[in-house]
């Protein structure tokens, strides 16, 4: 960041406390000061350069990867790193590895399914990488069903042990991260089959490659299943394929937490309720919705800057004007960057969900388990749709040099994707939601009273029955008509849904077929908790000068451009008229013009450095020009000036001699 | 295609002649037939292979493209194929190359700008490839703004030369295709200057390498910009950077159809009207426009066929359901279906739109120029967005698998979305096309009379009261009222804008006020042309058992979802009402239904081969799992168990030995 600062002009126009709002951003003081001092290590250290991932040959690529984890990992000991400065550490790395699937997915579940003694005898070895693990469940045949898996693990009383076996080509595991190359562990997910009957999918810690030279055990066979979107995204990762050939496996390498198997081979359910698993779930979306909020920021990050920086059109004093001044150019860009924060509160709540929730597991208190998993579920769905959409909206507002490696979006885009894939496809979380919606609403009239994210459906009649009280434009900024015209378009649509649903004499047909319509009625019931997550935020006690203006600013305008996105919905809800979507459009506008001077600043708030954005167009100091030109020569294209390939390729055909050469 | 077909159930289910079906699709018999051998003569030659595409370096991947391009036009001599068929032959080798600009933009240009004197020095040149030539406008800082350019031509009458210079660095050209590495031409967009005075932006022929030995020409410094989304993609074009040092050409490489200098330097403007240019804007774009149904199309026909093939949840004698049979899996791929042919008729459309105005400009009727070119900028506009959308939304449709570069739909996403920013940002277009709509209602109460796709607006007092006539959902498969729902629509919002437009002194400041409803009214009139050619076309003759009636089905779709999706938009402007909403929806539920049984049926007609499609999942015969689970064992990754770098950094990990070894 040394040099001249070409956005000063645009940094000094801020109305708000740039440090404060980036401690709110952090989410505490405690947690910005880890997170940045953890961002230099990783941008002052050269080992962590990431600028030539482009031209590295796959396998380079993941050489270059499988030294970063080492080289992190050897950083996180020496400098004796928490939990959570490891933490952020990995995250500024900001290269897939088979480390994330280790941590994010080995463990966590270990922690869930094992026993104390498994938890004794596996987690040591995981906590200091003495095994590396990966998480097996998804097959070439099947993923969102994953009842319907068919990998066996057959009891064999005669010696004691459980026979793992792919009985087709498409029981293949398939996917699963860091299994390709790196693992030594894999929880595998299987159908447990003792005495002839099946007991469904069960997950087995099973060893499959030697911890003494790594190679594959015998009767496994295990390969890297090839290139992913873009280029280098998310090929720094070695999503595997594996078979199993009649594999055994110790008795004890079920995940016996809450199911074993005798020595005799009968099938015992302990006393653990299985409810405990939807802890994991929740804490594993709680990540990727703040994950989303992480990619989103970043995309908008790079596309605000440069917006600042690029002139086109519209002399005013012979120089040109900046295109973040285009009203289109702020009505793609400013719902993005109030959807960054947006996200980000929902997340900060999610996490205090996870606490709540685990808390009252703790006390076998199960009552808000399917609101919290609905919502979770619900809310990974939209933060991963909306942020893969807004990455490349954000690419399209940076022109064509947004098409460049070089800005960072395109890479960003490719590496942001599968989120709306893995951990439940996107439209199947979206239908969870919707079963849990409909249910709500038909048990409303029972004693059952709504809980959670889902409360608002108590006051059903009143919001079947309320009208939006907008008059003028401003009266689009008081968060209770806000809120209550978000909550009256989510009953609405639920209660349309569950009376058009009850003329189906057959239930299932009737959700077949009204399936879109109910997808989007989990869409609006979302969308209102991300609303209300953000106004009750704005409720709190917010520190800095000037901050909490900015964020109000930004809670209407996220909210104000769904409700323009979703007009239909608003509309034939009868919840507000034409004449007061009208009025919305107009405070929008007002807003992006209020949020204009803020901008750049809004952006620096999320405290990015510039090795972490990797991105030209995105740099602190907005000196693109310079930087991209220079950039460009670096390619491998440019070593010669006459191309590889002249002679044999072009050469004869200026020459006319094409007919003679053998090409 | 040999070998089991595992899709011949679904083939056998289809309502219609699909060899009918095809000829519809291709245009006409004739078409269909060059289309089908080009598309076999490539698929069967081993030398235009591209499987191997994501696994090379750059360098690599550019010899094999000039490798590719020298071969194909080796062929198209050998073989003497007409223009027609070269062209259709280079679509099919599917690759972008130098060639695309050569072909699709320098020979137009300087068909358009050149005198007669001119052409026939430069074109038997370019026609026998004795030369390459670029398209060398943009700048590094200059790109929708073509007036800002920065390269300057100033006039030097002691030399009789225009001396061509980078002013700056910022006046780089940059994005150029084929400049990077293969042209030996390029038409240079510079100022040019005589006497002191700039006469504004002009195109100029320069010579940029030897024909010797293709080393660049003094004075001159060229480079390749480097990497760009994706893997292979467009990676295959070498997009350039040039920059000039006072390079001196003769004053008649000047393009002087429409300006010459004298040797003196006097400036004359020649007599041939200027609004030619316009001509070959709209054959540039409407080829952009019948891109889109094809890469819409493509992604269609890979997604329709592996929802066919995949099977998730809903077990019914023992088999999964497709997960073509889920409604919201159709509710998402259908109306990409529908848009592909939606497009692919209105390109039809455009095609006759520019031999009509080529007709006129011979008379020097330039009556419907300004609709013509209103017009082709937004139908570029909507049709490549959506298709950018469409192809990303095809990938999600193929869960998990989608991600792999096997499928073949990242690497169509990246090469594709460029489309939404060259040959004018799409935003930009709308802009233009809003101007147009503001003016021609303006215009309205004088005598001018609306022409072409704005006829509609010569019956706005009708279309201002008009009420929609639907009262049961079968009433919105009739096309008069479909077409006059989209008028009223349109009408109505550009007519608000006006109003709106009218209440500021300022009307430049107004429009940008106002320009994001503006862009949304544009968009509303170019949906409205896409709906009234799909219909115009049905009400002719279309030959083929079935065939009409399927095509009329997608024509529904279409607009229905169109409407669906904007239906904010006609509820606002009242022209329908809630209920009338909600009756298309569940007519959309029952057009989706009725095309279930023809979808492979209705992708299989656009006569893709698998060579073409690029893709396991979209495999013509379905046979999806044993062909995905070898292409994975392919990959450069599997040639080892153990991977490079286990003994640097895995080792000493798992060892615990890191603390000591030097990463
Ligand atoms: C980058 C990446 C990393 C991954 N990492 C791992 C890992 O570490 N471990 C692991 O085990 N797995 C992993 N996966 C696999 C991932 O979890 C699955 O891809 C995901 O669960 C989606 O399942 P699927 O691929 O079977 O999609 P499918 O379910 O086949 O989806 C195909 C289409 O069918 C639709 N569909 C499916 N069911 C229904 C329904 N009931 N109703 C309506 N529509 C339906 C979907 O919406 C989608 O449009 C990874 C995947 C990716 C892409
Ligand atoms: C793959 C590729 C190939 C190309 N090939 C060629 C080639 O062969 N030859 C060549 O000369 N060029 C080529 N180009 C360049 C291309 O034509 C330009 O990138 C394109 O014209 C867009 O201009 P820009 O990049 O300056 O975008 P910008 O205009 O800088 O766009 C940035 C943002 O500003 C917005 N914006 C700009 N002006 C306005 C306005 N007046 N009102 C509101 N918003 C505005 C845009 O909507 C966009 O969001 C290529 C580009 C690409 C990506």
């Amino acid at each position: 960041m040394e040099g001249v600062d070409h956005l000063a002009h645009e940094r000094d126009k801020a109305q708000f406390d740039v440090n404060d709002m980036k401690i709110v951003w952090a989410g505490s003081r405690e947690a910005f000061e880890v997170s940045d001092r953890m961002a230099r290590l990783v941008a002052n250290d050269p080992a962590f350069r990431k600028d030539n991932r482009v031209h590295l040959t796959r396998k380079e690529l993941f050489k270059n990867t499988l030294r970063k984890a080492a080289y992190a990992w050897k950083r996180i000991i020496e400098l004796k790193l928490t939990e959570e400065e490891a933490g952020r550490l990995r995250f500024f790395v900001d290269e897939p590895a088979y480390t994330d699937l280790h941590w994010g997915m080995f463990v966590p579940f270990l922690k869930g399914q094992g026993t104390e003694e498994q938890l004794r005898k596996w987690l040591p070895l995981a906590y200091k990488m003495q095994i590396i693990g990966c998480y097996a469940q998804t097959e070439l045949g099947h993923g969102s069903n994953v009842q319907g898996l068919e990998t066996t693990a057959t009891f064999d009383p005669k010696t004691d042990e459980f026979v793992i076996h792919s009985p087709t080509l498409t029981s293949s595991k398939w996917w699963p991260g860091g299994l390709g190359k790196a693992s030594t562990h894999a929880v595998v997910f299987a159908r447990l089959i003792t005495n002839g009957r099946d007991y469904g999918v069960h997950g087995f810690i099973v060893q499959i490659r030697s911890l003494d030279d790594h190679s594959v055990l015998p009767g496994i066979t295990i390969g890297d299943i090839g290139m992913k979107f873009g280029n280098g995204a998310y090929n720094t990762m070695d999503n595997g394929v594996m078979h199993f050939d009649h594999v055994r496996i110790p008795r004890d390498q079920l995940l016996m937490r809450f199911s074993q198997v005798t020595k005799e081979g009968k099938y015992v359910q302990s006393d653990v309720p299985r409810q405990l698993v939807y802890g994991t779930m929740v804490y594993v979306r709680k990540t990727i919705v703040i994950d989303a909020s992480n990619a989103l920021s970043r995309a908008v990050c790079i596309a605000t800057r440069y917006s600042a920086v690029r002139r086109q059109f519209g002399s005013q004093d012979g120089v040109e004007t900046q295109v973040i001044n285009y009203k289109t150019q702020q009505s793609r860009l400013f719902p993005l960057l109030a959807s960054a924060y947006a996200f980000r509160f929902v997340g900060e709540w999610l996490q205090w969900l996870y606490t709540d929730v685990t808390k009252r597991l703790a006390t076998n208190d199960f009552s808000t388990l399917p609101e919290a998993h609905a919502c979770t579920a619900g809310l990974k769905s939209i933060t991963t749709a909306a942020t893969a959409d807004g990455i490349e909206e954000c690419r399209k507002l940076c022109g064509g040099h947004g098409y460049l490696c070089s800005s960072g979006l395109p890479e960003l885009f490719a590496v942001y994707v599968p989120a709306c894939t893995y951990e439940g496809d996107n439209v199947v979380l979206l239908l969870q939601v919707a079963r849990f919606l409909v249910k709500t609403v038909s048990q409303l009239v029972s004693w059952k009273k709504p809980v959670g994210t889902t409360a608002y459906m108590g006051r059903l009649q009143h919001l079947m029955e309320s009208t939006c009280k907008v008059q003028k434009s401003e009266d689009w900024l008081n968060p209770s008509i806000v809120l209550e015209v978000f909550e009256a378009r989510s009953a609405r649509m639920s209660v349309e849904c569950a009376k058009r649903l009850s003329k189906f004499t057959n239930q299932e047909e009737g959700f077949q077929e009204l399936s879109p319509s109910l997808v989007e009625a989990a869409v609006a019931h979302c969308q209102l908790i991300i609303v209300s997550k953000f106004i009750e935020k704005l409720q709190g006690d917010i520190p800095g000068q000037g901050v909490k203006e900015q964020l109000q600013k930004l809670c209407s305008i996220y909210a104000l451009y769904t409700l323009h996105k979703h007009l239909g919905d608003f509309l034939s809800t009868s919840t507000i008229t034409p004449k007061q979507g009208s009025l919305a459009d107009d405070q929008l506008r007002s807003l992006y013009s209020q949020v204009r001077p803020n901008a750049i600043a809004l952006v620096d708030a999320f405290n990015y450095t510039d090795h972490y954005l990797g991105s030209i167009l995105g740099r602190y100091d907005g000196n693109v020009y310079p930087n991209l030109y220079n950039e460009a020569w670096k390619d491998p294209m440019n070593e010669s000036s006459v191309p590889d390939g002249y002679h044999e390729y072009i050469k004869p055909m200026l020459k006319q001699q094409l007919r003679n050469s053998r090409l």
